[in-house]
């Protein structure tokens, strides 16, 4: 009986561990037919050629998806392709049909494949368009092979998600909208355009791993930026570079006002965004820390004619020091005081002017960025460098002879200082504050 | 009688004649007092110094403007300054000071004076801000010399105002808000702050022409770029430069319909804007000429929900040919079509998708600009590049295959092309449709 036992499981082992499935590897696709798929949406036609599979562009029948029957969370899953002339196709991902969105329309990430330019990039399929798209990333672009086999490798791992195509990083993501779903092949729609009817993508060695992905999963990428999309959180790249929180996202810890005052009434936290209230008298609050040099990011958005501002070197000065101004420049008068401008959004406040109203988003979330080194420091906005200057010698010292701060004895000197968030009694919200200390 | 009348004569001449007024040269600031010339506004002191005009900083005034009592129009003005530490200044050319106008307070162009960074820009007092700033002109940062007399020329001749600052080009400015109006010398407001209080601005040799100004003129500035201000017209240095109006902003001349509709009703023209009037069936126009290799700049502006569009390289296939898409993105469906974004505001329609939408100011005036060189051509807006792409081999033809142009015989190629503005029966307006042929 004991025999027997054993025998069986032999078999039944011999069954699931056949060549596809050493290392944890599966098949999704079995090189004979669709089982394990299901179509949806549109009506073009997938077909199984030699071992491929094939998806057939047809006329008048809107995108087309190939679905696994089974949902995906975490895995690994590599691929390889061929796409004829004009083809615009994709590998979904962690993706969706429900019937209460759009009819049942299939939606979620889609790793791009379009021989047009941005293969690999991540495109939002019928939700939020580009999350990680490729116009600025001129070697990414250039991994697709046209009119040959692409090799595409997906990583998605908790929030993480990466593409490599051909070994080429094409996407570095960092999103939670899905955390699960099907892994679908897209056959776009084409129209009414005859010409294209009858084109193919091609796909092969469709496999994918789910359990034990630490012993496989790639290095950090390093090429290509990463984009974050989940608010008050790092990234493990962001960590292993060395960023870290200014605020976790949920209460003031780290955070002390600069005057002694009971702050929490007027600085409120809540779903993941910290809001000055107006006129709540709450005050300035700093960080517990000081920093020297850094490069700090933080996400901010001002009510109308607002006022506010992200301080840095603040140290024996109360709360003096440097400032990215923070304003609705349209709305507020000071923008029309100090000197030509240089209280204005995103200038060193009334020292330095800088052209911040040029790439604001008014009413939307915008990105101010100070990076310092030494007494070298930059403001951008929204990923464009509106000002530098240098913190030293004569012409430093003119421009604070100048500027409200002339009596302060060593403005902005000595060693270091605190980030402080200005309280000027006008709603401004912020979010992601996050730094990162260079050349420690 | 004739003698006495010819010696008389020849005194007269002699007063008028002394040595500052040779070749047409007057001195605004006689060296001795401070005759023709009157203060307004702030009551900082002006006063006579070793045959030096001094500013000097006052507590608890405005900003004060010492005028010269005559307006000037056309001129060239040159004059030396030095300036204190900490201390803001400028001088103001065709400027005014109203009743009716902020009660008085002096405003218009002003040559800057600023020890920060932006001396030789041109900001335009108590109105609009930054006309010319310096944000992106290192080169023009550095002429200003710190601690040293300065020699500032500014020569104004119809709507061209060009500044040198040490002999370095620092401003060169089309606009025609002012056309003549006082010069004024400014001390700027420094508050309560008494530590700057006394510090001076001293200004000497300043010296006027402004007849025969032509022998005296500049040659055209290379080293920074011009900025003009008035819409649909070309400075001289744009001529020079090569460009040409492809509207002239009161009729359609040049223009013609694409399908031989009277178009006219359609589009109409008025106080320098052409408008596309909704659902008027008026159609597509195109320009009467075809252009080869060039640059063109087209000022737009959408109403909400709108479509249109720049097309080029419009020949044989009817209003068929590349197009720079002009959308409102947030509001239209076509938004959402086409290929993963390739239909949204800067793509090349149904082509190549492009990041308008993140550069793109709604409800106002935009600079779309397209740029062709050979095959090599970008699509460009508010001073970003969005999209370049190559008009040729495999992968120019794959695009087009899988666009909706797969049946358009030589889609886009041929010799040169017009230029076509799409009527999509909605409102955009368009303005300043300059284009400047390359390789010529």
């Amino acid at each position: 009986m004991k025999k027997i036992l054993l025998t069986a499981c032999i078999v039944l082992c011999c069954v699931a561990c056949n060549s596809t499935e050493r290392d944890g590897w599966k098949e999704l696709f079995n090189g004979r037919n669709l089982r394990g798929w299901t179509k949806l949406n549109g009506q073009a036609e997938f077909r199984v050629e030699n071992g491929e599979l094939v998806g057939v562009s047809t006329m008048n029948t809107p995108n087309t998806f190939l679905t696994t029957k089974r949902e995906y969370s975490d895995f690994i899953l590599e691929l390889e392709y061929k796409v004829d002339e004009g083809v615009n196709s994709g590998v979904q991902i962690r993706s969706h049909s429900k019937a209460d969105y759009k009819s049942g329309r299939v939606y979620g990430y889609q790793c791009e494949i379009d021989p047009s330019a941005y293969s690999g990039g991540i495109y939002d399929e019928a939700r939020s368009g580009w999350l990680y798209p490729l116009f600025d990333l001129p070697q990414a672009q250039k991994a697709f092979k046209r009119g040959e086999w692409n090799k595409m490798r997906i990583e998605a791992l908790g929030e993480s998600i990466r593409v490599w195509l051909n070994g080429v990083p094409t996407a570095d993501m960092v999103c939670q909208m899905d955390m699960s779903g099907f892994i679908a092949l897209q056959v776009h729609d084409i129209g009414p355009r005859q010409e294209l009817a009858g084109r193919t993508i091609r796909w092969r060695n469709i496999k994918i791993k789910t359990d034990n992905l630490d012993e496989e999963l790639s290095p950090a990428i390093e090429s290509i930026p990463q984009k974050n999309y989940v608010p008050n959180t790092l990234s493990e790249r962001e960590k292993a570079e060395g960023w870290a929180l200014l605020w976790n996202g949920v209460d003031m810890s780290g955070w002390k006002s600069n005057s002694g005052k009971d702050f929490k009434k007027g600085w409120t936290c809540a779903d993941g965004v910290m809001t000055i209230n107006p006129k709540s008298g709450a005050g300035d609050i700093i960080t517990e820390r000081k920093y020297h040099d850094f490069e700090l990011s933080i996400d901010f958005k001002f009510a109308e004619g607002a006022n506010s501002g992200i301080k840095y070197f603040i140290g024996a000065n109360g709360s003096v020091g440097c400032e990215y101004q923070i304003l609705d420049d349209e709305r507020h008068p000071d923008a029309s005081k100090g000197f030509e401008g240089n209280r204005k959004l995103g200038s060193l406040y009334d020292i330095l002017a800088a052209p911040g109203w040029k790439y604001v988003r008014r009413d939307d979330w915008n990105t101010a960025r100070i990076v310092v080194r030494g007494v070298e420091v930059e403001h951008w906005i929204n990923g464009v460098k509106i000002l530098s200057y240098t913190k030293a010698g004569k012409e430093w010292d003119e421009l604070i002879a100048r500027s409200k701060f002339a009596k302060v004895k060593n403005f902005a000197g000595g060693d270091g200082g605190h980030i402080l968030l200005q309280d000027h009694n006008d709603k401004v919200q912020y979010r992601n504050l996050k730094i990162r200390e260079l050349n420690k």
